[in-house]
């Protein structure tokens, strides 16, 4: 890592055709980025260029051929020259914009795995145009996964303070019911735990949901949480964790939200995202843990119908870069 | 029904312990009541006067020996006599509240079937006084079902406009997904589009979501959206019902609560009710479809943390007898 530059954190581009370019620059004219970081782009600089001259940003671009060049005073770019402003258009999906998308976050991991960088925040992707370009993984997570050779891995969500993993995530409800096991919401336990502390909490106070109605009302509607849930929350308990449960899937997010708990373990993807879609989540972060590096997303995706007109909000992507931040200040904890 | 006012909705009291006996008086102290109907209590009238003199309510209780003594200056009731203040405390479950609370309801039950009423406006019940009154019932539904001799019947539930049916609801997470047929699915469509009708919708636009992640993203996880949800949105369609889906779970109700459909058929008791309860439940409705009879009731529970302050916020329990009067008048639509 560059001595005069320490703190250095890449934002990856996202899909060219999506909000990633303008909220990546829209960041640099605001005062909410925290102090102690020094951050760049991944991404193409014709794409920027064309982005700083509609939003009128008043700083210059400065296109790095390394990261020796970093330049304080500047917005950094370093150039994949991946794609053009005529070969794509603004708001669908495309090989050409997949493909781009895809190579930005490979840089990224690289530059992470070899230490010259602390962390990555990214941009949003698209499955579509991901999927054009016969790259065939359905998000990011499971490429940081596979680049960074991490078998154990989870996705952590944020918004209102509140910090969710889910236990399950892109399997078929039938799947997911036969993968909820002692070992795996441990697992899942101890992630949030640590990942918490990291991100400051002293002792962060975790909740973990059930999987059935009522978390399973003493087994009258499932036996899952007596199995398999409950005896994990006794051996995080054992091992000091401030966590409790099983509660009701429809409540333990609302206790959350209202202060009750830090952080919550979810069995099912779409307990999870349900609560968090209904509140808004496109301000939210999402973190994954248990990657060898660090690595923040922002909570939207691509949102193609917002795309281009300078009006997508950067607040999920300034919050993702603090929670980057903080985990890497505190990543010896 | 009286020929003096005809409009008659009874309000069950509740839980004798809980917020139910407070919010029923604290209603008549608003003017957000509708002006079209008649409203009484079933309950007990020593409590309801206990509670009258603590939140300082300036109108007369009218103790009504039938029907024929409504009094439209007072607040009305009808005194079953079940409990006296001695009998138990505010804020516990106890087997005299819950014999109690029972009552109440099939009081209200018989005076609308023999259609003396209206409708009824139900106050929580607490499921544990039900048991320690050794009335196996897990809830109000169940014994409506049962008194009215009803075997298709659905719970709604309206929060900020959008209303919402779930096709499982008590059932472990593996029985649910056993549940899921074309049958029910379209059952639960139009059960919803005939209420929202009668809400006063001319042509609701219905949203269903699907049962596994992602609407199960082609079949990639899960087949169930091919094999019966879609299935049941072709008939409903072709009986000129506008719904469409099935939507992701995670994106149907944020896309509802933002103006997009009124009503959203869900699959799981913790998709529709985790989506409810992140937002704000306590102040949303419940309304029982299917039944011979108008029931609507709170959407809070018996609150006993809350109980006996004077505190809890009456605001549903006026949503509620709103959604009945709307129901009553649209009856013959």
């Amino acid at each position: 890592m560059g001595k005069r530059y320490p703190n250095l954190f890449a934002i990856t581009m996202g899909d060219p055709a999506g909000i990633g370019p303008e909220i990546s620059l829209k960041i640099f004219a605001t005062n909410k980025l925290p102090k102690d970081c020094n951050l760049f782009i991944i991404g193409d600089a014709e794409i920027l260029n064309y982005y700083k001259n509609l939003l009128s940003i008043n700083k210059n671009l400065n296109l790095m051929e390394s990261l020796q060049d970093y330049n304080k005073k500047s917005i950094n770019v370093l150039d994949l020259k991946q794609i053009t402003l005529k070969d794509f258009i603004i708001g669908k999906p495309q090989a050409i914009c997949g493909r781009a998308s895809y190579n930005y976050i490979i840089k990224a991991i690289r530059l992470c795995l070899s230490k010259k960088i602390c962390g990555i925040i990214t941009n949003p992707i698209n499955k579509e145009a991901l999927h054009l370009a016969k790259i065939n993984y359905p998000g990011h997570t499971e490429i940081l996964a596979k680049e960074t050779n991490t078998k154990t891995f989870s996705m952590m969500f944020a918004l209102e303070n509140v910090y969710v993993v889910h236990v399950t995530t892109h399997v078929s409800l039938k799947q997911a019911i036969n993968l909820i096991n002692k070992k795996r919401v441990l697992n899942n336990i101890i992630l949030l735990n640590d990942t918490l502390k990291r991100l400051g909490f002293k002792a962060p106070k975790i909740a973990v949901g059930g999987l059935n109605p009522h978390a399973g009302e003493n087994g009258l509607f499932g036996s899952e949480e007596i199995q398999h849930i409950l005896p994990a929350i006794k051996i995080a308990q054992q091992q000091n964790i401030n966590v409790s449960g099983p509660y009701p899937p429809d409540t333990v997010f609302m206790r959350a939200f209202k202060g009750e708990f830090n952080g919550v373990v979810s069995m099912l993807h779409d307990h999870g995202f349900v609560a968090l879609k209904s509140r808004n989540f496109e301000e939210g972060v999402n973190i994954t843990i248990g990657l060898p590096i660090i690595r923040t997303s922002v909570g939207h995706g691509t949102a193609y119908d917002k795309a281009g007109k300078g009006i997508a909000s950067e607040n999920s992507l300034v919050e993702a870069i603090r929670s980057a931040v903080l985990l890497w200040k505190n990543r010896n904890k």
